[in-house]
């Protein structure tokens, strides 16, 4: 890599952690800062690789250590191509942009994914997923991850739920925040609008609903297009948000456990309604 | 819980880690030690609970600090009516023999929980999950807690899987380590020959099959008994261990994501079979 740094900067040393560029990079570490910025940072050579071939927005710049640059020429040789500022960064100053116990050197300035709820929502939807106050970044980002491999059409981030831009949820999604067209909206009513508008059912993803999704799925009921809606791990949907959606299932529990984490959940849900749609067609 | 220990150990202080019993459970958090004594540790109040009503075996002592013997009365009080030796440790001797970073200050000694493998399978399973090679122990209790809920008869712990008995495994378990029967073998032809003997069809769960698990249900090929076998996340089933099976399946990838995470993936296995299975009879 240092013949792409040196191309754009002949004979600069390493940015360090006090360079102003990797200062600015480093405000993107919080949520205020992405949000004012509507930029986030994307770590490690899978997770730049799928920003770089991502349609629905930009890479802004990219910090590399040395080290790093050795185990990705090819990388930054495409990015270099596409244009994209690459510059070198001090071990240092690559572990102040990082949020993970061992630094991977690759950091890359990205734009926000979300797009408004009506272009996420576009066309004629058949399968979305709706988180409703997740906190924790790792199960967003997995549920993120199990709804594009379940071919669905959005994930919406609602209310209270995570910034999808944490880096934990980066992490989890496996590269899938990139893939399935991403929404935020604080204010739920409006998601909730917006999907019936798109002519999905509102479905509660509810430990402690009267009817489970094997049974619904026997009777036919899955093959509508479904927008689910999940809830916190700890705390799951509040009674008032269920009571605005469509419906409610649980995923049965036959033996003795008392859940599924939301992950597991998540993809049971998904995946059954995947399945029932399929077999339609 | 002070009343408790009193009662067994009037006068005496709290163990700490140097006291000879504390010393000796202490072992049990290496794997090496469990497999001498056969005996394990499990931490908190949940496990514990499920611990002490556990039929497959014994709770043979408790290690409680002051501060967790205040918020967990009941718990004691039905633990020494059982007649189990409970006894006071420092918040050190705790901590010394906890696998969290938060010491929950309350442990029990448990009998392991793997029986016989024939044992494990006894009757006419429909349902079984093996985890061959699965290294991660989150992912591992995570599959027993799925497969618990699933309703699976046993849970497998084949070739070199963690140890069952391992803090994360027991943790992501979330008690269902002890609603499902256990077993384990490191000779993996054992496992599958007994699976076979009890009527299972051996199906590989492996990203890389010809056919995917849609597919397979909309044919009315996931209704028989079956022993589903799950890989390691990073590597998942070797192709030798693919070819003794009879068959191999893939959760199918309709968005852009290039797997699931095991978790995921075994729950929409699992929860595929238990659907097809119960919509049949």
């Amino acid at each position: 890599m240092s013949q792409h740094a040196r191309r754009q900067r002949p004979e600069a040393d390493p940015f360090t952690e006090r360079t102003p560029r990797v200062v600015a990079a480093r405000h993107l570490t919080r949520r205020q800062g992405r949000d004012k910025a509507g930029r986030f940072l994307v770590e490690g050579a899978q997770a730049v690789r799928e920003a770089l071939a991502w349609q629905g927005g930009e890479v802004h710049e990219l910090f590399v250590t040395v080290t790093a640059a050795e185990r990705n020429a090819e990388l930054l040789q495409t990015a270099d191509q596409a244009g994209i500022r690459i510059s070198e960064v001090t071990d240092k100053a690559a572990a102040s942009l990082s949020e993970t116990v061992t630094p991977q050197g690759l950091i890359a300035v990205c734009d926000a994914v979300p797009q408004p709820l009506e272009s996420a929502l576009q066309g004629t939807p058949r399968l979305v997923a709706v988180l409703y106050g997740v906190s924790d970044p790792g199960n967003a980002g997995t549920v993120t991850r199990v709804a594009d491999a379940a071919g669905a059409d959005a994930v919406i981030f609602a209310g209270d739920t995570v910034d999808p831009h944490n880096g934990k949820c980066v992490r989890a999604s496996t590269g899938s925040l990139f893939h399935v067209p991403i929404a935020r909206s604080r204010d739920a009513a409006e998601v909730f609008a917006a999907c019936r508008q798109a002519g999905l059912k509102l479905v509660a993803a509810d430990g402690h609903a009267k009817d489970d999704l094997v049974e619904a799925s026997a009777k036919g009921e899955l093959t509508q297009p479904t927008a689910w809606v999940f809830g916190s791990e700890a705390h799951g949907l509040p009674d008032d948000v269920v009571a605005k959606l469509d419906t409610s299932l649980k995923v049965p529990m036959y033996g003795a456990a008392e859940s599924l984490n939301l992950a597991t959940a998540a993809a049971v849900c998904l995946y059954a309604s995947v399945r029932d749609q399929r077999n339609l067609s």
